[in-house]
């Protein structure tokens, strides 16, 4: 009977879940492998002891400890951050450790160097968990569509954002209420910038980019805006033109330059993502192959994101076993094939947009309005009007035929110079459809 | 550079599909994995030539030269059906070639004498197209999820029938208008019998149950139905009610026994399931550490179908180059841990019902009839009336709570005996909240 053994630095949330995965699956594991997976010791800074159901796991509060011990096979690093999960990753490589990890916003940053230096030591690093939480969506991109090229990547991929813009959606409350709420219920953390800002998605559309695309594609490549501002009249209007506001991550492959961007994002509500509700994720790819394809589910949590990391785990596990370490390359391309990327500038971006234009009712104003859309060559498809026959500021809202952003901030510019323009102009990007 | 060379058998719409999946993604495999694919040689029955792209591909019509031929390393069936696909699949792995086989009939009638036979040559038998089409649900299951028991299988895997159930639901035309028009379009095969009838749905819940929980299911294991008996005034009625009409392949795992169904079911129209439209798949687990995932994409087509075989293909030629031969066991579990199933009987099924009653509209016949489910121990939720207070037979509609199959036939048995009741009663599934 073969033997895994792995160390695992944090227990914390998903470091619990993986160790309970473990436990639980041993027997399935091992009838579905032929191996047993061992969680020989957890390092982790502040923990005392480990439940009663870990008697036989050593626990340090050193991770040196796990990384040097030459009886390991796969450290799983889930503490989360850039240091010290960076030092630790690293070292765990030089000392010929195959690594898991479902921290993204590493990833997504020293990606890079750590791909190189497990490729030099020859060992593998498993990252499923760090985009979709349970959701097998970088073995699905790396392989059940290996024969694609990948033509588009929109997605739901942060289930703090998804669940506050659903509670907006179903009850009509405010942004910060709902947030607070959410902070409640553990559905969003003390500090919940990543999540609310976008960066948390940011961080997953760059590792599914690089492995689409065969590209190292960086945070600092895409454009992200958060759902902070978004009010409850932009969704009641949305749902009046028959869309969802999502906070969505998209890349398209132009092929000579790729868009990357994420940022609230008006959804038609036939559309497949705007199903995705509450703290779910959804991910869809366009291959020239395949079609479109989507998968969905719990993008967060401790037993879903341990069961990735457990997915991964076992991966490397089969290929310890078989003798076949990076089978498949780390980042889907072999390394010498992945290049850099060039980024669509977000001034070329083309969609249909959502503007509300806050103004004063009086006669001629929505001529003034539109004949400055006209200028800037955008073409309205629908608008209306909340007026109240008063001197008060009403909103006219309008929903836009394909414009580019260029000419887009050009008109807001122009609009919210109006001396009857008395807050400034929102704007909501539609879907592409496509 | 290694080659890897594929003999393929049956070159209709799914060989095809793969044939310029290979041919377009070649550069980009070479990418991946280092390897070229080379399609060497296509056998058809019927053709004379092959398309000029594939000038340097043989072609033949006797299958045999492709199974006996020593350079290939892998024979891709696909030309379905029972016979003689069997006999060359058989053939090619006695001759020590590994299988990709989209044959989802053949495997869930004949999959055990097939799997053991390769693993008795210790070759591979790949099957991801058979359900799902393009989707890797095949790998997500043995793989993503490999560290969950799967507690419940459910979906929609048959495009024909989800597209005449979707334009039924959206236009109101009944089933065989619909059905024809499919068939002029090209969505529904000539003689449509097994997508319709569920038996399509069938070989593929059959698949999915095996590797799901290790357990060696067959066709005749599972309780079919078909959609060509729902009319449109039950799909209206199911959206009064709040539901749609799907075709569901609905498996729940027991622990001691399994339930495997295929029928007409109505899905809350809020369930992911329901959002499912058109000649779409989609297929939805329930892991115990993951909870909830669904896939979805194309289920048919020629180049989706073809995007799951070549990837069938690259694991397959993966595994050659790295020399780990059945590193993931094809059935999931170990061919040791693979046991008989024990299926639920249908009598014993619990869930809830809907019944569209047909009855004289006379005083006191809604009171008899609810007396019926009364004593069959039948409870209504709720309950509409079709009323036209004339002598005309009405529809009366019911939903019920959980009830069991057994009392619910016998309920029906007694309703349908009424001298007032004019036409048998109608039954649909409601899918359990689970």
């Amino acid at each position: 009977m073969k033997e895994i053994r792995v160390g695992l630095i944090g227990f914390g949330t998903v470091g619990k879940g993986l160790a309970y995965a473990l436990l639980a699956q041993k027997e399935r594991l091992l009838q579905k492998t032929g191996t047993t997976f061992i969680l020989s010791a957890v390092a982790d800074i502040a923990l005392q002891s480990l439940p009663a159901e870990f008697s036989s796991t050593r626990l340090t509060n050193d991770a040196n400890e796990i990384i040097t011990d030459p009886e390991i096979d796969i450290v799983v690093e889930l503490i989360g951050g850039m240091e010290p999960a960076r030092t630790f990753i690293l070292k765990a490589i030089e000392n010929g450790k195959h690594v898991v990890t479902a921290n993204k916003a590493l990833l997504s940053v020293h990606g890079r160097e750590i791909f190189r230096a497990a490729a030099q030591k020859n060992v593998e690093v498993g990252f499923e968990a760090s985009v979709g939480g349970g959701i097998p969506v970088i073995k699905a991109l790396k392989e059940g569509l290996v024969a694609n090229r990948i033509n588009f990547i929109k997605g739901i991929m942060n289930g703090t954002a998804n669940y506050i813009l659903t509670q907006m959606t179903d009850h009509g409350t405010p942004f910060q209420e709902v947030l607070m709420e959410a902070q409640r219920l553990g559905y969003a953390e003390a500090d919940p910038t990543y999540d609310i800002e976008g960066i948390d998605t940011a961080h997953k559309l760059a590792i599914l980019m690089t492995i689409a695309y065969g590209l190292h594609v960086n945070l600092s490549d895409i454009t992200v805006e958060g759902i902070s501002s978004i009010e409850p009249i932009d969704i009641r209007f949305a749902k009046k033109f028959g869309y969802r506001i999502k906070l969505l991550a998209i890349s398209r492959n132009h092929g000579d330059h790729v868009e990357a961007r994420v940022h609230p994002t008006m959804v038609p509500e036939g559309h497949m993502l705007a199903t995705v509700n509450g703290a779910f994720n959804g991910i869809s790819f366009q291959g020239d192959t395949v079609g479109d394809v989507m998968l969905y589910g719990p993008g967060a949590g401790m037993m879903p994101t341990g069961s990735a990391v457990a997915a991964d785990v076992v991966d490397i596990g089969r290929n310890i076993a078989y003798g076949c370490i990076n089978r498949v390359p780390a980042l889907s391309y072999l390394p010498e094939h992945i290049g850099e990327p060039t980024i669509t500038p977000m001034q070329k971006l083309v969609c249909p947009y959502y503007f509300r234009v806050t103004a004063l009712d009086r006669p001629g104003v929505l001529s003034i309005i539109t004949g400055i859309f006209g200028k800037h060559g955008i073409s309205i498809q629908s608008m209306m009007q909340d007026g109240r026959d008063s001197e008060e500021p009403v909103f006219i809202v309008f929903r836009t035929h394909r414009a580019t952003e260029d000419e887009v901030e050009k008109a807001i510019a122009d609009i919210d110079a109006l001396d009857v323009c008395t807050a400034p102009t929102v704007k909501i990007r539609l879907l592409n459809p496509e």
